[in-house]
């Protein structure tokens, strides 16, 4: 499937020429025939072939496309509200300026970084966003080693060249332990995302310290995003010993999926347990009670990157294109939290 | 923002010589002396011109991409579970085959036909899908005349010479007013989407149409696929004259939003209303009660598509890629439905 591209080797072999005929004949520099240089153009044209500063050129100054690859298990990126909301940003900024948006999504690491560099080399985009960073990400050294700009969205934690239009999670996070402790809690649990993530663990982390400055211990257990992952790690935390009498979750999906295991186990939220999500999704306004959660602005996100991006590219080679702050993601009080139980573990 | 194009004009001013000289000398005729050749090439070069005929083989025989242009206000997108699962399915077939995905979001129809037009110039795509089919969908024409290839997701209702990846809504629909006509419901409302599209168009009639192989009237009320707009029209119903005892939703969101405005309105699901969904979402197995829903795969929508559109490319001009039927819309029986009430009026 993949494209058969002629080499100047191929034009010089149909013209019967030297390669450096060849060269000589489409560079305009004298020193081939007429008829040979004829012969020449004809052949490159029969395949199709141009050299390739022409090729670079034509294809043009611009690609006129950014890229987003992504490395997720396409049923995953179904669930995920986030890629939806961001690349809708990215598009209010694109379809305003002609550009166009190349999305792969991609299932294994060898195949990202070919994603990568066939993007590249096909010269299909301009630039390219990265999202979901991982811990070392392999990805930034890439990409400078191929030379493709790119923004990356938050920092990574390695040395990156790339600008960075920077999100913090963290004080949502930590707003709402603090709210959730100014109620009373003191058992509250974190159903944390997937460990490589660096969004995951930078909530993780935000969880842990901001229990820590309020005198008390988080307990933490792993989720994965999707409700399946939300009703199991709920369950094990409300069927366990010392129950929590509040839930941190890492996003909605799993935060909405607990409202249902809470109902299964005859507990009512929030009178017996108080839980909040992370999203603010489509969804989260309309359940009962309406969810609780964090606010981080996917959508202002894809646009400020896609303006960073975009900046980047049609600057001047050693432009400046710095880091951008965002407002941190916040809290949105609704009606998933109250007042800790006097003694929780005997409502049940 | 647009690219700036060279044209056969500036290269003949730049080397000044005639477009004629141009055309000779690039095409490798004789009648043009070596030098002014060279000076020719050099002034192409310069600028980054390559005649067209090369540059269409450049662009080589294939773009390896396909397009897919979603006239959608970016909000909307971001809150529909359709989008990101058609496309997780058509970049599994992608991924395999070397291929990228280019998306466009658009939001006036203007914009809209821009968009394939520019797909078409740019060659940037070598065929496109066409989903959200609408009444008298102009995009079929369109297309037409660009010289597109596409495929469309159901079979439009205009004259289409494009093969169509056909996945029945109906029967789903028609199977959910049956089980609940069997437990006994005679007052069923529909929740509709929005009426221009095409299969928001076909599951209604669905609704209606099953309702009188009943020997009942069906009463329908508009919805917008959102969770707001599910909430207002859930709450018309349910607050209004002669309630309905269950409700067939055009979605899962607005369905799941009317778990919500049961509870508000100290109703039980399924005891006192029924309800039953479209989609069935990530979350519509896990929330309380687990939601009754229609299931269309969209994911093996987008591989069939994707497959579809690729055969069509591939195969010689005047192959016969025809349409395709995917299994119909399924139901999926959880926990939402229940035998109506006694005497539903009186329960509230």
């Amino acid at each position: 499937m993949a494209e058969r591209r002629f080499t100047i080797a191929d034009v010089a072999r149909r013209a019967g020429v030297s390669k450096g005929a060849v060269s000589f004949a489409l560079n305009g520099r004298p020193g081939v025939s007429d008829e040979t240089r004829a012969r020449i153009l004809a052949a490159a044209a029969e395949l199709g072939w141009v050299p390739n500063r022409q090729a670079r050129a034509l294809s043009t100054a611009r690609a006129s496309a950014l890229g987003l690859v992504l490395a997720r298990a396409p049923e995953l990126l179904g669930a995920d509200p986030f890629f939806p909301a961001f690349i809708a940003g990215v598009e209010k900024v694109l379809a305003a300026r002609d550009q166009a948006l190349v999305l792969q999504v991609v299932t294994t690491p060898e195949a990202e970084r070919e994603g990568y560099r066939r993007l590249a080399r096909d010269r299909r985009v301009d630039g390219v966003f990265v999202v979901d960073l991982r811990r070392d990400d392999e990805r930034i050294a890439l990409l400078e080693e191929i030379g493709l700009p790119a923004v990356t969205l938050n920092r990574p934690d390695v040395p990156s060249p790339f600008p960075a239009v920077v999100l913090d999670d963290r004080p949502g996070i930590a707003a709402a332990v603090r709210h959730l402790v100014d109620q009373g809690h003191t058992k509250i649990a974190h159903v944390a995302g997937p460990e490589p993530y660096l969004h995951a663990a930078a909530r993780r982390q935000a969880f842990t310290d901001a229990m820590g400055e309020a005198g008390l211990d988080g307990r933490v257990v792993d989720g994965d995003f999707t409700a399946a992952g939300g009703r199991d790690a709920t369950r094990r935390l409300l069927t366990g010993p010392d129950r929590p009498t509040a839930i941190v979750f890492a996003n909605d999906v799993m935060a909405l999926s607990a409202i249902a295991v809470a109902a299964e186990l005859g507990l009512r939220i929030p009178d017996d347990v108080s839980i909040t999500g992370f999203d603010d999704t489509d969804l989260a306004g309309y359940v009962h009670p309406a969810l609780t959660t964090v606010r981080a602005d996917a959508g202002g996100w894809g646009e400020v990157a896609a303006r960073t991006l975009l900046a980047l590219i049609d600057g001047p080679e050693d432009a400046d294109v710095t880091d951008t702050a965002l407002p941190p993601a916040e809290l949105v009080l609704r009606n998933s939290t109250a007042p800790t139980p006097p003694t929780p573990q005997e409502t049940q």
